[in-house]
């Protein structure tokens, strides 16, 4: 067990992941924050190791991510876009991934539709080689999660004593998931869930979270608020109500975030709906920490990387 | 305004620059031309940097002498490609600057179907980031101006002695614009535009060119003519008649081609409509710097690149 | 023509490859696949030199091999993917080709359904300039060929001792026509064909090969099973028969393989189709080398792209 919590091997999930171990992510990334402040922001760590983004959905932002921070370790980057018609069945995709391993990579980033895929390719794959999910249907989006907490952390040092609110669609939410896990190792003192009944999820009294369906209610003393992006999709089928509509009720503006503490941090994982679940004048505002999140992205995904590979350390 | 001279912080277009500028462009560009004669063309000014190629119109030549000179000179290039469809507002253009910006882009190329957007991003940018225009509407093309410009300063030395004509659909060409800007700044002594009236801009008066309506008046003992691509979208939009009535009225021939001075050059953007603006005899006759352009075009890049990035010098 | 054996300029086609040659390649992949095995996967070889990939059929596979193989040799890369669709004529596939040229690239890797292309292309291109046929039509696909008689010879050594038998639609297999002249000119004792008659090519009798009309008749006594990907496409036009009698017919069971040697090699150039030529139990089983002839694959490309650069040697 302590073994495992001094190890990433592949990146899953962080249901299973220590507390020491989330520190030890974010430690190892705090000094790659700092070679993103250098004039040349590269370090020949992963020269030599070629990292292949295979997407089965379509994100250029996540994927551009990846492939900066694994260029910044100076690894080789290959990226590969498979539209999900194309692909039908699971054992495809192992033999596609078994390809890529004899082509030489080393580490896959997938990102796909279904859940479960990133893990069932991980289970696959041989010693040495890594699985880093880039978010698989609406399980998890682990580094997202592991960068959210992050950036908390930049600002708010412990998370014992904070109160922080996730608003939205936590249902069909893999960040949501991602995030509740990692704060609740991190030893959060109170996690809330805000967003309409419909959108919660069916085991939402198994997760150690207080459940609420107004914000006005729900942002009461938080000190963060880290908000969804409500997919637009889901509007079309009904799940939930319009965009105007939606915005009524669970958009953060400027008169709810005074609802918050007044130091508040205002979290939202992009790309944001401006006028839909933030109105700009938050997104823009002085609480948000909204394109910090993608700067320490950055570094988070190196410091994942540089882990799984450098394992006995 | 001299201190201006000197340096080029975002290139958006070339109306404003000093013919001092101009020719330190073209001086650095002379340099890494030498570069692409070597075995490795390779320097490491700009590594640990990145360069952003965010195209809004899609043009995999131009993209792509952009991606060569920035590898070149050693930096990242991440290529992203963004049907102009899936875009419809300036502030989404914005978001996806600004984190672009975040996960540590240095350098944008922005080409976009509407005039003004590099602009606007230049604008919007912090110090220290730095946008070059790689084609915005039927306003502006710097770096295609100014390796027109330096083309034809490698084989004719002093502009003061030369009457260039440039011909075809002035009205919608960027490229005729940023010719235009930059070989008035060179001290060109005579520009001439020749194209059918109903393809000529409103204000041509301002423009200190001279207007022929045919081309065999217009290539009257030029030095140089720079054809421009003709958009054959616009001839089924009756903006301007058939390829072969172009062709007949406008196209460049060898026949033509000897009304101009017998060591006439003969120039062209590319990618070249064989037998619509030019006939192949001339497009790969011994007049023709066409390919030497694109030759050209890497190291004005590189040279535009560099001198952002080392503004103080 | 002893000078010819020593030298690749350009790789179209195996067809005039001598026995040398092709030793030679294979001898220089092998120091190419040790470094396959290092920390640090990677050689300044081709530093500073450009690849393009340029390819006018889509195969995000071959593409990607190419693409490693470069990479590890420390070229830059530029993927260029042009749907055939949109390019009618050979004339402006010159016009591409001189416009890359210009900008810097070094070594072609062309890949275009229509039969000989890349041989035009290479026809076309100044000397210092060298082309690789990616796959053309149904005439060739020269790396392919050698990869998988580099693959056989790392397990079998002698091919003046071997029965190599191909299997499948031997008429429009382009890897099939390499891997026949590369077989034939390693000294491979018996090289058979084995599908049915409709898809025999009409020369079938000028190349040196024995022809089965079926598969129990032709893997009798054979070292080698080089199984062939059935396009699918060609099922719907009806010159093949449908997926499920085409495995009753040709498909490679374990049982079938059991009719070859006892340690007879399984090679299929991939992607594979699981039930339609091959059994998944014999992809899978211990005789398969199918990964193996991936990871040959890059150190056969890499070979062969510094073979040509380093021509003098």
């Amino acid at each position: 067990m302590k073994k495992l919590n001094n190890n990433i091997n592949h990146l899953i999930s962080t249901d299973d992941m220590s507390q020491e171990l989330i520190i030890k992510i974010f430690d190892t990334a705090e000094s790659f924050l700092e070679i993103g402040q250098r004039d040349i922001k590269k370090v020949p760590l992963l020269r030599g190791k070629t990292v292949c983004n295979l997407f089965f959905e379509n994100s250029t932002r996540t994927r551009t991510t990846f492939e900066i921070a694994a260029k910044r370790l100076s690894a080789d980057v290959i990226n590969i876009d498979i539209p999900t018609s194309s692909q039908s069945k699971g054992e495809s995709i192992f033999d596609m991934v078994d390809n890529l391993i004899a082509m030489g990579t080393d580490i896959f980033v997938i990102r796909h539709s279904e859940a479960g895929i990133p893990k069932k390719i991980s289970n696959h794959v041989d010693v040495g080689i890594h699985v880093i999910n880039g978010g698989d249907g609406s399980n998890a989006h682990p580094t997202q999660g592991l960068l959210d907490a992050f950036t908390i952390r930049k600002y708010k040092k412990h998370f014992s004593g904070l109160t922080i609110a996730i608003v939205g669609d936590i249902q069909h939410s893999r960040v949501a998931k991602s995030e509740i896990s990692v704060l609740s190792a991190l030893g959060t003192k109170e996690i809330r869930v805000i967003g309409p009944e419909s959108l919660m999820p069916n085991n939402i009294n198994e997760l150690k979270v207080k459940v609420f369906n107004t914000i006005e209610d729900g942002l009461k003393d938080v000190d963060v608020i880290m908000m969804l992006r409500i997919q637009k999709e889901r509007m079309n089928n009904n799940t939930i109500p319009s965009e105007s509509q939606y915005f009524e009720s669970f958009g953060l503006t400027q008169k709810r975030l005074q609802i918050a503490k007044k130091d508040a941090l205002v979290l939202h994982p992009g790309p944001i709906n401006r006028g839909v679940e933030i109105d700009s004048e938050v997104a823009d505002g002085k609480q948000s920490v909204i394109l910090n999140q993608v700067k320490f992205g950055i570094a988070i995904r190196m410091a994942v990387m540089i882990m799984m590979v450098n394992k006995k350390t």
